[in-house]
């Protein structure tokens, strides 16, 4: 029976979903949905990405959080126009919260990239569409190599994966070869960068392929 | 109607949880409900906790992951029955799931201790009880200190907070103080401490601690 409940609830979902992603495609914006598990680094990497964007690409962000505007202030000192979505207990962002939200942000057209980051969680957001053009997901070195194997869904559904933290690496027992063998054997075309949020070391690899494709 | 249908599984998980409890209490068994984000070293704590009470406390133990058995083969190294959940996409244990698996552990009444280590989730495992005496959380300092306000019901929940990986703490930002005054805004009971699984340092502060609260 529960099965049935979740079932119903994603098919509900997928078709609000539907409906955000031809508002997207109307508006010629690219969406991109930042996923992780809590303290990955999502915010700091969006950070990294508009610094580094600055000038070149319109940038919009929703925020997702439990509770809190702390990341969507973070946001908004870098003069980039920001909406909080507080889920107020909710694991995961739902489609219609993003269709929620839409109107409190510039009209779509005036955008060319949208990211919308996900609450900290490595395992709901995943099974949730929200209309997005692409999924990103980061995992910190210091979580430690077995996490692909353990929450599969999240690197088969990303088309990139940032391994985050790498200055990091050093202080840890982290093998960042067998999480990136675990994770292709998951998903043989994600992208992986390594990079450190903290040092800007390996961003512009990323940001480079961001800017191939937005349009 | 989406917030209804959540009450509802919480409902009767609720119901199966105050089962299980009776079981345990019946049998004398203390049982504790480890919860944390993926990768801040549930396990890591389980194998260093039993080190310590080896030969003091009968110890079992059930793992729970969305998939994979690597978690109950650590603990299976160590000579302690455990057994593993594969909630398969599943991002919490549900008291059920507990309800199902006991049978495959020694009788209750021959342990001493029952841990129980949830799925790698800040979010949804605080809202489903187990059946569990106590609820036991972990963050680590990699995470950052801002997620005591973005994920506050497992705060809430948690009887203790393990701040572990403080041997990183020299290579991160994150403001211990912080994390700890935050915490215990949210629950002003919360017993906490700071471990490194890796070195071990506080272990046996914290194993002394739960000494105390097995019969």
């Amino acid at each position: 029976m529960k099965v049935k409940v979740v079932a119903n609830i994603l098919e509900a979902n997928d078709r609000i979903a539907a409906e955000n992603r031809k508002k997207f495609e109307e508006a010629g914006v690219f969406v991109m949905n930042v996923m992780s598990g809590p303290g990955a680094g999502k915010t700091s990497l969006l950070e990294k990405t508009i610094q580094e964007l600055s000038g070149k690409v319109k940038i919009g962000v929703i925020e997702g959080d439990i509770a809190g505007a702390d990341d969507a202030e973070r946001i908004d000192k870098l003069g980039i126009p920001v909406v909080q979505i507080n889920t107020g207990g909710g694991c995961h962002l739902d489609a219609n919260m993003i269709t929620d939200v839409l109107e409190d942000l510039p009209p779509l057209k005036e955008l060319d990239l949208l990211i919308i980051e996900n609450v900290g969680n490595l395992v709901c957001p995943a099974e949730f569409k929200l209309g997005e053009d692409m999924k990103v997901m980061l995992l910190s070195v210091a979580e430690g190599h077995d996490k692909p194997l353990k929450y599969p869904l999240m690197f088969q559904e990303s088309s990139a994966l940032i391994l985050n933290k790498i200055d990091l690496l050093p202080y840890t027992d982290a093998d960042i070869g067998k999480m990136r063998k675990d994770s292709l054997s998951l998903n043989p075309n994600l992208k992986i960068f390594e990079v450190s949020c903290k040092t800007g070391q390996g961003i512009t690899e990323w940001t480079n392929w961001v800017q191939t494709l937005v349009k």
